[in-house]
């Protein structure tokens, strides 16, 4: 097992990362104030783990419930969190009660924004089960549900007291899934980790085979990547934008075709090769630089190119994402692979002729 | 003039108390982030105030859009706080617009609890409109809409940058919700200043009167009370449930009632008799004490005695409440006049034994 602290003063908490975390509930106990949780989950990862995580816990001396959640983006909404709320309300629970987030992105999100929110704020503890949580979500504290005219728009920064990334619960994890996973993985690379980048030129193939070596580094150092930008910028006051790259283009992406249609992971690749491609126009980054990134995509299982969708329809759904100040669009865009910056003098043309370039 | 200092750190804001204050943009500007604002408020603040404020702000600069909400407790709900994600959305408003609430309570809590969560967070200045708001909600931080299984069970912790109490605004209350007002200032002094209570003996009717100086100096002094306890304890871990002495009645109160039958001060009044005929039951206060207790909240124009509700529903209600902890009820109880502790020792006989004897 790995363990990777990240340093939040008071808000500090550790990252376990490693196989069977789920079944020993020591990993957990520490972290309660009371041993009572609520596990928030959903239908697909319910019958997985579970009832694993539900046993280990009860063994222990805990009392467990569990609200399931039905799957998907496209479920990340008020409607779906008030049911988390019912059943909170209805089982009496305190806020002395820890709520368990188990599943993924989305769980994450949903199940940290109502930690955050019941009763002013419950202790929280994150069990990501999918790659793209287990080296995103589940660090930093962000938490939200998305909102008809705008993804993430109703949220809170809350940390969790603990995150058990189980690379166990990878193995039933749908390929479609682990490559939109490998996008996040691959950003750290191309932000602020040429190094890694260069390893994940040489290791992709291990990680789509899912060798437990190879995923618990790539795990641990995107985490460590993560926390690294948080821990400097807790509420993205300015760099942890740059964790955002691809993700402008990519949420007018999600948005556009609407939320599920895409994996968030997909759309990130997608943004990504656009913001790639601005900053070719720039003169940032060179040819070479754009077919480097498009091919670890590619052999990464992800798309290198947009949907069908209007260049229009990009320009204002990127304008009302949470990237805009004074009016401006601020993108984040590549310097140099392994080195991100934030942007905001980009021409509309520009911008288009990017898109264009990265559409279907 | 009088200022008092939230000293929270980094979270630090200042209270300025006085009158005409609403016309001086010149104490608002220096903490907007960007010149726009957005203001909360309600449709009877609306036409009262709003265009002062509108005005004063716009001849400065600053651009001003409203979201204007109905008024009442019973609004208090997701939806009604839709309306204020509605509005933001669609007019794009970026995280650095300030999200200023005008008017009570229920606009504080709903304005704050939108500003904690839109994007994650922006920035939030309270101008209180009643005597409620001016002496309780608009300091701390506390934000929250109500569940129908329970009261504020939705919220954050969340401080402005600013609270503008003006006086002015009071000259429109109506007396009844003037005496819910003096509920929560009579309560500073019963928990913790007896020479402020003494005080309120003596000037009672000069609050009633609405006399400058006279409010002047209890909202002041209330502020300053509960500033003391925000800034000791800002999550309620511990002291800062002193200051719900009369709540989890209330709240029993409030929910049996139906949100809005009661006025919040109101039902804090009969709970505070209730937590004082319990105090007696248990020894701490005399019969005499009790007896002053009640002949303030009289000359406040406050009730002493609860609804007709069954003593079995108070019981129901109170152990949803939040400050339920191990299934034990934890209540605010009265040593003397002017010192209160947290108890979790009283019987269901004796907890009902002072409910019905402060019932109808």
């Amino acid at each position: 097992m790995r363990t990777l602290n990240v340093a939040l003063g008071e808000r500090a908490y550790p990252i376990r990362i490693g196989r069977g975390l789920l079944d020993d509930p020591t990993l957990i106990t520490p972290y309660l104030k009371k041993p009572r949780v609520v596990v928030v989950t959903n239908d697909v990862v319910a019958p997985l783990y579970l009832q694993r995580l539900t046993e280990a816990l009860s063994a222990a001396g805990v009392t467990v419930a569990a609200t399931v959640l039905p799957d998907g983006e496209a479920h990340k909404n008020w409607e779906t969190l008030n049911l988390v709320f019912d059943d909170l309300l209805r089982s009496r629970c305190e806020r002395s009660t820890t709520l368990i987030a188990l599943g993924g992105g989305v769980v994450g999100d949903m199940g940290g924004f109502a930690a955050a929110t019941y009763q002013r704020g419950m202790p929280f503890i994150q069990v990501p089960t999918t790659l793209l949580s287990q080296v995103d979500s589940s660090v930093g504290g962000k938490t939200a549900i998305n909102h008809p005219l705008g993804k993430n728009m109703i949220g809170a920064f809350y940390q969790p007291r603990l995150v058990l990334a189980d690379v166990d619960t990878l193995d039933t994890l749908p390929d479609r899934e682990l490559s939109a996973g490998l996008a996040e993985v691959i950003k750290y690379g191309l932000i602020r980790d040429p190094d890694f980048f260069l390893w994940l030129e040489q290791n992709i193939e291990r990680l789509r085979a899912r060798e437990t070596d190879a995923l618990e580094y790539a795990i641990e150092r995107s985490c460590a990547n993560k926390a690294e930008v948080v821990v400097a910028d807790e509420t993205e006051q300015g760099v942890r934008a740059l964790l955002n790259l691809g993700h402008t283009f990519g949420h007018a992406i999600e948005a556009g075709m609407g939320y599920g249609a895409w994996l968030h992971g997909e759309a990130v690749a997608a943004g990504t090769l656009m913001a790639a491609e601005l900053s070719r126009r720039l003169g940032w980054l060179s040819t070479t630089d754009v077919a480097r990134i498009e091919d670890i995509h590619r052999r990464a299982g992800l798309p290198a190119h947009g949907p069908e969708l209007p260049v229009d329809r990009y320009l204002d759904l990127m304008a009302s994402d949470k990237k805009v100040e004074g009016g401006r669009l601020r993108l984040v865009l590549l310097e140099t692979i392994g080195r991100a910056v934030i942007h905001d003098g980009a021409s509309v043309a520009d911008i288009s002729a990017a898109i264009r370039a990265r559409g279907q």
